[in-house]
């Protein structure tokens, strides 16, 4: 199978579009922000995962694209409050001023909590699958993106950058990632296997793939913190050193850091082992998430 | 029937505690927020609508808890967020401090969207519907909560607070209202009605019911906003005013306003009409609503 998912990035993004393809009398400016939040860019890393781990199990594209729409939404959501000023206070967000900055802080916050609400009404599309299944979709993305999970983690996050807490075991870093940004790649490629109908035991493995690519994917955003520019990043380079915050390049060097996300892609291809006929185009997309060769 | 709700608002507020009696080793600063937001006091009007409407339609109360929890949930994040420096900036929320008052802004943030999440999650334990009612659930919590609905009207009263736009027209500022408070308010009953398993010409009926008193309701808080003090009101009284906002009171005058919540009170009581054997109990709630007397 081919690895090349611009096709496939175009086709969620036209999905996207069509859910803010609508007129607001009461509130256009937020609709206006809702948009440029949500359309204004990025690698679409999480519907792909969706996509493309329902494709591999046999189901149709568009059968999960409600869901990979809606994981999207989340991820949108989650970097336009992280963003704010009581934040993170970035001013930068896929190369453009981040939704803030364009549309000032209430306008942003608001935003943020529409398209929040926005990923589980758009669950309610997952037509393909029965009621029960849809309903399921909705438990595991809110158990991913809550407490539990994403916001969680960056609640954690948060207090690590404020120095409110030290982290003196990799394993706890390990721990705050896995809520912050591996909840969420988890239920992306949950999501699609669900769709799919796949197993339990499948579910399962699928799982442990999506973690050790979330966990890979966050060591390898801390070396390119350290080592790419603001302009490839779209995003401010080198704020963790700036902030002096702890890392897996605190942790590990620079070097070790790189080395751990390689060793750890492996063992996420090891965790496929028997579960797609043919896994080639999830092992690529995997890869590609990680290295960031798109 | 009785018209005492302290019981059923009892109940409520054990729910509710219940959802949030966890533990985290991530974010336990997160939890204790979200547990001041949603356990720290309120009038618990909306849960009350979802259960006497379940309740009059002969349903279990147990059975649509977790649809009133929900709502409930959703009402505190939507206040912790227009409590916000860049919102309202409001200090004082139920007599205390609000949440970033007591948490810290990015704190509130999060405590926020935690909350709004759980509330999709929670909507999940409506086991005593089948999941095609509990996912109608979802898309009917998500539009009243969303763009098209809260979160709509609340980017329209900034906009308003902030002097961005003028309302001319009282029909405007119904429009308004209808979205920040009304459909919640209407949720909430409809949510009661979907659990008990009323017809969509019983719900429509019933939703007639709830967009009056969502609207009385509204022009009655105008009216206290003048008449009550901060005392009373455990929030800013005559903060309006000091605003130069255009409110009912702007439009009506004190007295004009309070005719008017009145009438509109008198049309919900109408609306009622050959829908439920003994209306007595939801006639009364919305009575109280809009009074205050609770």
């Amino acid at each position: 199978m081919t690895s090349d998912f611009s096709p496939l990035k175009a086709a969620i993004e036209r999905a996207l579009a069509l859910h803010l393809d609508q007129q607001s009398t009461l509130a256009p400016s937020l609709l206006d922000a809702m948009r440029y939040a949500l359309l204004g860019g990025g690698k679409r890393l999480r519907p792909l995962f969706t996509l493309v781990t329902a494709e591999s199990l046999g189901a149709q594209i568009d059968a999960a694209m409600p869901a990979a729409c809606a994981i999207e939404m989340i991820h949108s959501y989650s970097l336009v409050h992280d963003d704010l000023p009581a934040m993170d206070n970035d001013d930068l967000r896929h190369g453009k001023p981040s939704t803030h900055k364009a549309f000032g802080e209430w306008t942003a916050i608001l935003a943020g909590d529409a398209l929040l609400t926005l990923a589980f009404e758009t669950l309610g599309d997952l037509t393909a699958v029965t009621p029960d299944v849809r309903m399921q979709c909705v438990q595991v993305l809110a158990r991913a993106s809550g407490w539990r999970g994403m916001v969680g983690g960056q609640t954690r996050d948060m207090q690590l950058s404020n120095h409110n807490v030290a982290i003196t075991d990799i394993e706890d870093l390990k721990a705050l990632h896995a809520a912050k940004t591996g909840a969420l790649i988890r239920i992306s490629v949950e999501l699609g296997a669900r769709v799919a109908g796949a197993t339990e035991a499948d579910v399962a493995k699928l799982n442990r793939f999506a973690d050790s690519i979330g966990l890979a994917f966050q060591i390898m955003d801390d070396v390119l913190d350290v080592t790419a520019s603001t302009e490839t990043l779209g995003k401010p380079a080198g704020s963790d050193v700036r902030e002096n915050k702890q890392t897996f390049v605190t942790f590990l060097g620079v070097d070790g850091a790189r080395r751990e996300a390689l060793a750890v892609l492996e063992s996420a291809d090891a965790a496929l082992d028997g579960v797609l006929t043919d896994a080639s185009r999830l092992l690529a997309l995997g890869r590609m998430a990680v290295i960031r060769s798109f």
